[in-house]
């Protein structure tokens, strides 16, 4: 199993990991398989998406905030964070990729994403490749 | 593959199966790998996220509860459950979990839970362990 | 890593891909173990929901549109089709499935959907399979 760290900047973005994860699969030495990426953190999540224009994840975030509101009155949980749980459950805390030739298989615009629902925060991410 | 059952008691709630995930992956005998759980049902998904504090479950159906209602006029399956199927498709119907040294690699704060849309109900999860 | 192929005919709906994900499978001959099923399109997923009455799909998609609309006046990205990611980012990019007997084990009323969010367009899905 490998871990990748990194440092959020504030309370919700989406951090491009797919270098590392790409870093991370070529120290394995898998040619062909798949990887399971997963974020051990309950306020933070992974997703596969456009990496190229980045008002997409802007929008993403837009529609998130406005959807799944920080200060709904109705939310209980006292660290008022409610918000990023939910967040994470519906965009998932775990990624899986295809490797072919020792590669990540992505489309031409995907990029794999760590999407930070309550930061700023050091946060970890574990991947473990299988040979198939 | 094995098979974890059990029985809901009302019709949207999150069922801890954290421990009985364990233990197939004890009885699997897997040291290092991947596992899949998966929900064979379509009003009924998976997820990982707080196990700590219940409240935090409350706030995620309430959230649900309101943003994707039972009762929404415009809905046309005549089964009544439209909402059940939208949550599990948002949720998804399966979790992607790591193993080291025979034990799940999870965060914390994480729990693996049963996600009921549409209980109460008998409902099954299948798992598959992959040495890597 | 097998490939399918398709062609969807509207902007969004779901295309069962069920058939097509077995006969990968059974090209592949491998009898026990696990598949990842992936979308390499940042404005397309992949979802496991009901097969058996399309207006499950006709109500996902009524809620899709009616939360996650096309003319958001703030969203940014130029080309139109944020809502088309945010579906995306959502429902997922990619399907766990597992296998035993050289079968996918699917519940009765499952099948396994290509979701498109900003068709019509030719498609791809990948697939891979992993003895277990």
């Amino acid at each position: 199993m490998n871990t990748i760290i990194l440092q959020t900047q504030v309370r919700c973005e989406f951090v491009s990991i797919t270098e590392k994860v790409q870093q991370s699969l070529t120290v394995s030495g898998i040619k062909t398989g798949i990887g399971v990426v997963f974020c051990p953190h309950t306020t933070a999540g992974l997703t596969v998406n456009e990496s190229w224009d980045p008002d997409v994840v802007t929008d993403t975030l837009h529609w998130l905030g406005k959807n799944i509101p920080k200060d709904e009155p109705r939310f209980r949980h006292n660290e008022g964070n409610s918000d990023s749980h939910i967040k994470t459950g519906l965009f998932g805390n775990s990624v899986q990729l295809i490797v072919e030739n020792g590669k990540l298989v992505l489309g031409q615009w995907q990029g794999v994403f760590f999407c930070e629902f309550d930061g700023p925060r050091e946060r970890k991410v574990f991947l473990q490749w299988i040979s198939g």
